[in-house]
This record gives structure tokens, sequence and C-alpha cells, in this order.
């Protein structure tokens, strides 16, 4: 039995607006109306939050090993992160894609079922989603809205000399997931299947496949009335995320390797194929771990709780001090980050 | 003397973040925090809008004849008449844009150019610009905050029977322009400058290239307090427009063919280059025109002063006398609107 396929052309780009958007059920009493006039109306106390993200075929994602539903949830869990990064809770997400050719009416309803799967998870308002046509590859952009009291949000350039940095979760685990998928790729090519068989390698697969946002970190802390006096997501590799957050902060720090939380799944799977996890951890990407900087007095008096919720992995210095991370010999080494090119501490 | 080009790759990521957002002057009261943590921080009051456009080399533009700026330009247009078109103003845009190896630093900032004379222009915010390498053409991704109070707000069902159908300045200019810049493409292509020759065609060409936003419109029409019954931009011709308008207000319409507003010019180059004008004017795009309803109350009462906003091209019917265009002959046709498939009335 062949699947069904309905192509995109059958049903019309306006007949595809009215299917997919009448699947969404608005939860929120902060969503005012809809998709129907290319625009949604909210009505959001507070200041208001927006972030906005691109995510590209052939760039952020590969379509040969990634299963359509997974990556709808990762693109909201890509997006929304930017928003919890600001001790925020995002409220709704829009969707604009560029679909090509190879998509048709049933993979769009895989992807869109990934997105909506994310924003029952999160507690989100998938309002609105627009499609158009596209020449090159799959394209994927989202606007994300929250919302927050001033005095609540938390942004990259609030940290303190002394402070202690602390990092969500684990670290490396996506992107050594990324290298075995991308060392397997000519199997999966020839596999039919949209949901990839994880085996021993279930974890770190699953963190490069179906990475979770750290909302219930945020929940955690706004419980504990504990406030980050800075934060950032973790996107791009720990090293990114510290640079910027001590760039915006004007301030240096000291990381410890032996602090850097690891996950012993991602270290035996790094290990398998032979690619160093602390470099993974460092500049890899796409960890969604959230890393913040805390007082000293908060972290004592929090100590316990704060176990659950991050690992301390180094403090923040006078910025003269530059970015370092202390090694396992304790070497001092400048902190680096990829890119197109290369920041220095 | 060679035009200087510096790669992107040797400005890195963060470098070129940091030397674009830089050049953004923040104007409004209710833009709280810019580009720096991925998120910006707005406090709008009343009601806020949310729309995002997503817009596709090769599929919303042809670099071969769009100079940088004006597609930069053209951009913040395209993404603010979804705003205007709820009859508020837009406040704030973010940008994130996938660029192609084919960018460096110049070509990048020729682009911003062109969307902050355009925020200048119509009073808007630039907060933040995110590039992200992509592998195969330009992407540009907007998402566009307005705000306004909910009982000013136009939403495209508002239209009651006998209600007239009125379109702002004139149609299908901008698709005869795009005919002609095809046309002129291998021309074009040898020829070294960013600012094309308009010449004889001058008005078609910048109803493609440098299109306005009808904020003026949104503008007299709150001065009048004047309020449309129902609107939508007209961004895919008037039958689409007209179309969805019809179906989200569960009514028909009659349009007059001799009220459509065609500019003489644009008749000129149309029959030069053998095009329809008629075709441009239904099934064309990229006017960006604003179509509304309005009372034939309110219609009597400001006759005058509308004539210098919009056209009356026909009026709204019940919904089983369907959408239907009367030809200079006396015929009734159905509308039909493009798109990947058709929408009959």
């Amino acid at each position: 039995m062949t699947k069904k396929e309905t192509s995109l052309s059958e049903l019309g780009i306006y007949g595809l607006i009215e299917h997919i958007n009448k699947k969404f059920k608005i939860k929120k009493e902060t969503t005012v109306r809809g998709f129907n006039d290319d625009t949604i109306i909210v009505h959001l106390p507070n200041h208001q939050l927006l972030s906005n993200t691109l995510m590209l075929e052939g760039i952020h994602f590969d379509l040969i090993y990634t299963p359509l539903q997974h990556l709808g949830f990762k693109m909201v869990v890509n997006a929304i992160t930017d928003i919890l990064a600001m001790n925020a809770l995002p409220e709704q997400i829009i969707v604009n894609a560029g679909l090509s050719t190879k998509m048709n009416l049933e993979s769009t309803e895989l992807l869109v079922s990934g997105m909506m799967a994310a924003c029952e998870e999160y507690n989100i308002d998938l309002v609105s989603f627009k499609p158009t046509p596209s020449l090159t590859g799959l394209t994927l952009s989202v606007a994300v809205l929250g919302s927050s009291p001033l005095e609540d949000l938390v942004l990259r350039s609030g940290a303190q000399p002394t402070n202690l940095l602390c990092v969500t979760g684990d670290l490396g685990g996506a992107l050594i997931g990324l290298h075995l998928l991308e060392r397997e790729k000519r199997v999966l090519k020839e596999v039919d299947s949209v949901t990839p068989e994880f085996g021993d390698n279930e974890y770190v697969l699953r963190r490069q496949l179906k990475p979770e946002a750290r909302k219930e970190k945020i929940d955690q802390l706004k419980k504990m009335k504990l406030k980050p006096t800075a934060m950032i997501a973790v996107k791009e590799g720990l090293a990114a995320a510290t640079l910027l957050l001590c760039q915006e902060s004007n301030l240096g720090c000291r990381i410890y390797e032996d602090k850097i939380p690891l996950s012993q799944k991602t270290l035996k799977t790094a290990k398998e194929i032979e690619f160093n996890p602390l470099i993974a951890a460092l500049n890899g990407g796409e960890d969604y771990e959230l890393l913040f900087t805390i007082s000293l007095d908060d972290f004592q008096k929090h100590e316990d709780e704060l176990s659950s919720i991050a690992t301390p992995i180094g403090h923040i210095t006078e910025k003269e001090k530059a970015c370092r991370i202390i090694s396992l010999s304790g070497d001092e080494i400048n902190l680096k980050a990829q890119g197109w090119g290369n920041k220095e501490s």
C-alpha cells in the first residue's frame, strides 16, 4: 500500500492555510484573534517580548535524517528558548513556512503536528501558520511573543563579579548526536521510517532530534523567587553563550573544565565515534540549555534546590581577567566561539 | 578602482550582528530594549498586533534586477502593510536574514540601509537584525509589532451587504513592472549599477522595485474618524484580496471593471509589452494597496474627502450572489484568484 500523497497545488495556498489553521486550538485568554487576517491580535499585560527565529534546510537541519514531526517540535523549542532565557514565559507563536516542491499536504501536516505537540507541552498558543512556495529548501520562520513585568526580566548584561555561572542540564549531546547521524546518513537514507531507531545511542539522538525547552527550569526559579542576575540560551555551544553574556555584562569569567556537565551517555557515544565531548560542549550547538549567573548570596541560600536546576561551572571576574577555562591540568585557556569568524575574549 | 568587498567570514557572525545593529536608532518610547538579547522588549499599550512575513529569493524577488536597497525598503513595505490593513500603525520590526555566500558586508549594508530608510519613512523602530548563513538564497524574515485599541481595529470579516468596496491608489503597475524587468533581465545583467534606469517606464518599475506602504491613507482615515467595516491588503491581486474579504465576511460582491483604478502610465507600458492591464490588476501582486469596505452612510458623509483616499469599485452583496466582476460589456464573470491552486467564489 502506498501512502496517500496530496500535492499542495491540488489544495491551493488558501486551501492549505485554511486546512492547517483550523487545527489550532486557542487556549490562552491573551490570544484575542487568530490567523484570519495575516495578523494576530493579542492582549499581553506588562511588558511584551518578541523574538524571531529562522531555520533553513541545509544549514539548521537535514531532512534526510530529521523526521518532520521532530523538526516541528524542535523549531518551537529553538524559538521559545530565547524568551525563556529572559526569565519569561512564551505566550503565542506564529509560523511562516517556505515549502519546497518536495513537500505535500501529508508531510506539511507531520511538520505542523510536531509544532502543535511542542506548543501543547509548553503551554503556548500556536496561532497562525502561513505557507509560501520555496524554490530551494524548507524554510521555517517563527515569531514568539512573551510577556512579563519588567522587573522580572533577566538580561545578558546583568552579571556581577563573583557571581556564579550555572548551566542547566548537560551539554554537547546534540552535537554528538548530529555527528552520529551524519555518519549514518547513507544508512538512514534507505530506511522508510519517520522515527529513526535510537537504539544504544538514544540519548544523543534524542538530544539532536527531539530536544526539550527548559521551561520547567524557569518555572522552578520563579517558584523559588530566585532571579538570576544574567541569563542566555545555550544554542551555539557553551563558549559562545559565555562570551556573549560576559561581553554584554562587560566582565570576564573562569569556567572549570571538570565542572562542565556531560552525560555519561554522551561520553559513551562520543568515545564510540571518537569525538571530543568537551569540544562538543564548548563549541557544539542546539543544546537549548540555559546559562545564568547568580549572586553567591543567593547560591548559598538556595544551594539544595539549585542543585536540581543547574550545575555551577565557574564564576564571573573583572573584565581584565578575560574569559578563560581552567583545564583539568590547571592550565588557563582563552574561550573561543565558533561562527562565521572567531570571537576571542 | 574596484569596490571594497569585505567577506562575512572576516567579520564573524557576532561581529556582523554588532556592526549592523549599532546603526539602528531607537525613536519610540514603546521600544524598551533592542537587539542585545535575541529578544526585544516593548511596552505597547492597548491590544498588540503581530505579523510575520517571509521573502525568499527566486520566489519573491530576483536579485538580478532588484537593487538591495530597494529590496530592503520593499521588505518593510510588504511586512507593515498587514498591520496597516488592520487600521493600525506599525511600531517595531525585527529582521532575520539568511545570507548566501554571494552576500558580503557591503551588500548586507545596502540591504539594511533600505530597511532603515523605510523605517524612517513610516516611523517604525527597526530594532534588531539577526543574520544566519544560507546555503540556498537570500531569505528575509520580518516580524512586525503594532498596537491599537481593540475598538479601532478593522478585520476582514466586518463587511455588510450594500457596503461600498474601495481601493487605494491604482493597481497592476507592480506586475507590469515585473514583466518589463523579466524582459530586460539579460540587458540589466550586464549593467553594473545598483539603480536601474527607470526611463519612460519609470512608474511601473518604481511600483515593482520601490513600492510605498499606504500609511498616509490610514492616517487620513483616522483623522476623518472614518472606520472601514472591513479591510485587507492587496498583495496578490485585487481578485484574491476581494475573495478573502468576502469569504471572511461570508458575503458576495460586485466589482465594476470600468471602476478599477489603472494608472495611465501602467496602461502605456502594458500596451508596449502587450500585457492585459486588467489581468495585472486582478491577478498581479505586490501593489500593497488597501481594499476596504464602508457603509453607504459613511460614504455619503465623506464623499469628497474619500476621493483623495480611495476609489469605489463596487459593492458587497449577499453571499448567494457570489463574487463577480461586471465587464465593460455588462457580462458578469466569477472572480478567480491565483495561488498554488484556484479559489473560486
